[in-house]
């Protein structure tokens, strides 16, 4: 801890937060980094090529219908908004931050989908006759989920880090989501479709690393910002519903054609709505005359379907399902009003979203109960091929057992939380750097030094 | 109206607005019993197995697009837009209640559409071989229009009742329109492919009913608050426009595949456009100086929807289609502009979202034009098959004509309104009593004796 | 310019915000054309009427699903978000015309598609064995296509004239936009997937012109309400984000089923991303302390999908499309920062939305970028069946060749120009005429004269 108190005095120092060379620099040369990344090794798959119709005679596909885009399209642009309008809306909440959660949001997003598309072409999509990434729709999904990953980080740091920070947590926080996502999918061959681990667990444990390395102890400075406004509220229920509606589509748009995305998408229906009514209860019962908090109904609504996110492809039941939602939303509204807290004074992670409740916590829960139903997965229930479809027994896989799948699962859940706590403490170092144009601590939770505000409302 | 009178005047208690035990206690308990009777009833149904894979081989499916997933994953999607975002935004439009539209309307939405699963399981999706119910996607999109008949029925009491009130009125609101849906659909078997009469008209009658009996004389108090500012406006027009862009697929959601669904979402696209320009010659027309209205551009441009809800499935003729949405544009306006004072003066009907004028007599119209289009349906038009298809003459039905189906669409509407008043005042009554934490005269419209609410926006 | 002179000042007449007569008359009027005019030539076709069952079994088609409305109506639902609170909420950056902005493109949007799809009917959907218009899903896009024109050139006006003025406006835009797309499309045989010249360019120039035609000299006198408040932009960004989101269905809606669809969204998804980064990079870079403008955040990192719209469909490369977006992103912005305000001080241009620099511009590079695709086109690259299917090489062209493509489409986009502002200054004079009801100099921007507006929030 000497060496890490140490670097924190080197680090704070003065804040500049003029981001006039740095910013357009980094947007500059990235972009064209990626051009040229893109021009070397980028181009369409099988069924995004003009030769698509010479493949489909050849492999006798009966119709464009069965290319992959009109089962996937529907859940990607689901995806696409609950990237865009989800994560950005959600975080408007903070009285005058509303554009910095919402530009800075779409900023970082459209970064990271184009180094999500060579990080993970590399790992899932060479093709190795000619060394080129092939892609198409499903890699475009994938894309969005990695970009999910750093956004989910965005929200433990609202409103403390300026833009060219994000594009550097976003930089690292895509590579490594990449490295444990092969890991975790390819290696270990764990299941993940709706990336309880994947995502949102590392992407909160990264999240809360990088705000336990830039901790200001003088934050209490910057209070009179960290709130909300009433019109501000409603802005982030928008990014709650759109996020909340379109979480079928998250956990079923890689999912297996046929039953699984089906599956996937009914189970993660289900949890969600459970959880909205666990989530009132629990908001209720620990506030004064029963008021409702908007924080918890923002935020703790949508536990269910991060919890569900791994076992939403498997057969765990209806009722499995409202189980999960039940309980998350429980946990993730208590964690808001005891753990947040506590958090902040004790351990000195300062979590502006409080993502620790609704992606940390869920997000372990959900590869626990992917595990468990891994684990408990038989024939009878699943049938002979079901079983083999749903858990992907081919290949080198094709003589694992439901129970050793289990141990798999929480294998993967392991690498996911050191993959976020110890890539965030890397990258937290990297960005404690005094250099990046971050806010002082009284200026944080403000639009004002890094956009142009329009003149104030005036009042009749 | 003795009996009435002695009963309201028993509920004229002080009101309490605490909810910290019973809105807690009713979300838990009734979670916990949905999770039980999901348990008991409910299971994956064929497409959303993982046996799909046998069954797709045992009955020769060549792909894994027949899915009915496929087919409706998209308009379940958008319909679902419609209950969270559509409805919730379209009553955020009160100055001071947003919190409670959007908010209490996920939540009832959350909790309605787990019973609908339920109450709609058990008439339509019961497996008899097993006693389970089999639920897949359709059961999704049914269970959302059954929520939406009790969405409805909250725009005529919207600020005026506690989140408790609310949770029973859609426990009682989904169980009756179970019923009514079996009765109209099943045993009458009178095709309503957008509800007008099933989902419309009940929810609308519905309402109003309940609020009749929960009429408030000294509602005047809270004058203040029963009005819009400038943003709730424009957040209003949020829930309008995704209700407006997505009611094509509200209404083509459940109809058959092919043609059906194509025609459906057609006739209803072209109803809607009609009825915004009428609302706005209306609106213009009835105000000072021509100045358009807000309310009516809110809501009434929304009537076409529902109003071609029944026949737009038939072969309604693109010409049809706007004939519909003309009228009940210039109905629905007017309706604001006359009848809802009136009816609020003189038959104590305080209907906060105007639901008589957008879903009531739109749900009325389109009944009458199902009943009008069925009835004049001829071979020439619809060709052998798709006459059969279209009205589903099949089995004990197979020997309809149209003219008979015509009447039994008629039937079907009788059957609405009395299931929507009957029940609406059998609950209303229930709704009387002093024990569901409704707010005084002078305490409504205000999301502040039910919400967290943070400090107001300073002015500079 | 004498003449034009003399006109002006015969039309400088005071002016009379009234529309109480003319706004319901032309709504009520024209409304009642359309019923008869869809009487009189449209009908469903081949797929959304009943007889489609049998047209598939008599042309074998082996399922449902093969109906159009499968490939396209999602994207449909995508781009019908677009039209209505896409470019309605894009609009409502101004601090007091947010009504108009989302209310006027409301009605205009639904007037203009029942007209497009007449207009267009005429030109491409005649059936002439029975000289009935038949239309289908693809009708409904290619409807909300030709609005989408009408409504960029609404972005040059915005706040400066009335709601029958933009009717009128419209009714012009669609008639030209339909002859236009006709000879671009058909006569010459260019190919304009996402529009970049027939919807971008010919509507921008269209509304440029036409706010060329009603230059205001004192338009200062309304400064004060040409501006946004905090509040307003974030509503503002909703649009983008919709836009944004969306547009790879734009893109990719009318292309060819398969590969073309495929290809269309993942370019244009591509050019978004990249657009983005080169967009905040020049805003930061071009203002004082490196701050953000939300209007260059809010336009230009759209220009990227006007801009990628003509070459969507071609194998433009995924480097191709981000090299694309960054261009466009530089570019746009830096239109902001210079060219706006040189095109109202020097050449009395008052584009309020800035089209010029989101639409026009781009739309021209995309028309550009897709000659120049298009010539360079190869066999090796496309294969001999691929060329064929993605230039339509095919029946009275199925002898040209990729360069002569390439003339052909550097041809359609002077047609565009040239139709955007000849249509735009005839239709300019007609709306100088002092009948229209538009506001006077210092009533600008405001929606006052227009809507029955709220009181004022008060404040606390």
């Amino acid at each position: 801890m000497g060496c890490v108190q140490s670097f924190r005095e080197l680090c704070d120092r003065p804040k500049n937060t003029n981001v006039r060379i740095s910013l357009p620099a980094v947007c500059i040369v990235w972009q064209t980094a990626m051009i040229i990344l893109f021009g070397v090794f980028i181009r369409y798959n099988e069924e995004s090529d003009t030769h698509w119709i010479e493949q489909r005679k050849a492999k006798n596909i009966s119709s464009d219908v069965e290319n992959d885009f009109y089962y996937r399209y529907p859940s990607f642009q689901d995806v696409h908004v609950m990237i865009f309008v989800g994560f950005g809306f959600l975080m408007t909440f903070l009285k005058r931050y509303s554009f910095g959660a919402v530009g800075y949001n779409f900023l970082i997003a459209s970064f990271g989908l184009q180094w999500a598309l060579l990080m993970q072409g590399w790992f899932h999509s060479l093709d190795y006759s000619d060394g080129k990434i092939k892609i198409g729709i499903e890699n475009m999904i994938n894309a969005d989920f990695c970009v999910a990953g750093c956004l989910i980080a965005y929200g433990a740091v609202l409103g403390k880090v300026s833009a060219v920070q994000l594009l550097v947590m976003t930089l690292f926080g895509i590579t490594l989501f990449a490295v444990e996502e092969y890991i975790i999918l390819d290696l270990i061959h764990a299941r993940d479709a709706g990336g309880s681990m994947v995502i949102h667990t590392f992407g909160a444990y990264y999240g809360l690393s990088i705000s336990w390395m830039l901790y200001r102890p003088n934050l209490n400075q910057s209070d009179r910002l960290q709130g909300s406004v009433y019109h501000s509220d409603v802005f982030a229920m928008i990014g709650t519903l759109f996020l909340w509606m379109f979480w079928p589509s998250f956990n079923s748009a890689v999912t297996d054609h046929g039953d699984g995305q089906h599956r996937a998408a009914l189970n993660t229906y289900l949890a969600l709505a459970s959880t909205v009514l666990t989530t009132v209860a629990i908001s209720s019962l620990f506030q004064k005359h029963g008021k409702l908090d908007m924080v918890h109904i923002q935020n703790s609504t949508l536990a269910g379907g991060v919890a569900v996110g791994t076992a939403a492809e498997f057969m765990l039941m209806p009722y499995g399902s409202l189980i999960v939602g039940f309980c998350c939303g429980i946990i993730s509204t208590l964690g808001y009003v005891y753990l947040t807290p506590f958090m902040e004074k004790h351990l000195k992670i300062q979590d502006t979203c409080g993502i620790h409740n609704l992606h940390a916590m869920p997000g372990v829960i959900g590869g626990i109960v992917g595990a468990i139903t891994a684990a408990t997965a038989t024939e009878s229930v699943y049938g002979v091929e079901g079983l083999r479809n749903t858990f992907d027994f081919d290949g080198d896989f094709k003589d694992t057992v439901p129970t050793r799948q289990g141990g798999l699962q929480a294998a993967a859940l392991c690498v996911a939380i050191c993959f976020g706590v110890g890539g965030g403490i890397l990258v937290g170092c990297i960005l404690r750097l005094p250099i990046w144009g971050d806010p002082a601590d009284d200026n944080c939770f403000d639009d004002e030094p890094y956009w142009e505000l329009p003149d104030e409302e005036e009042c009749v």
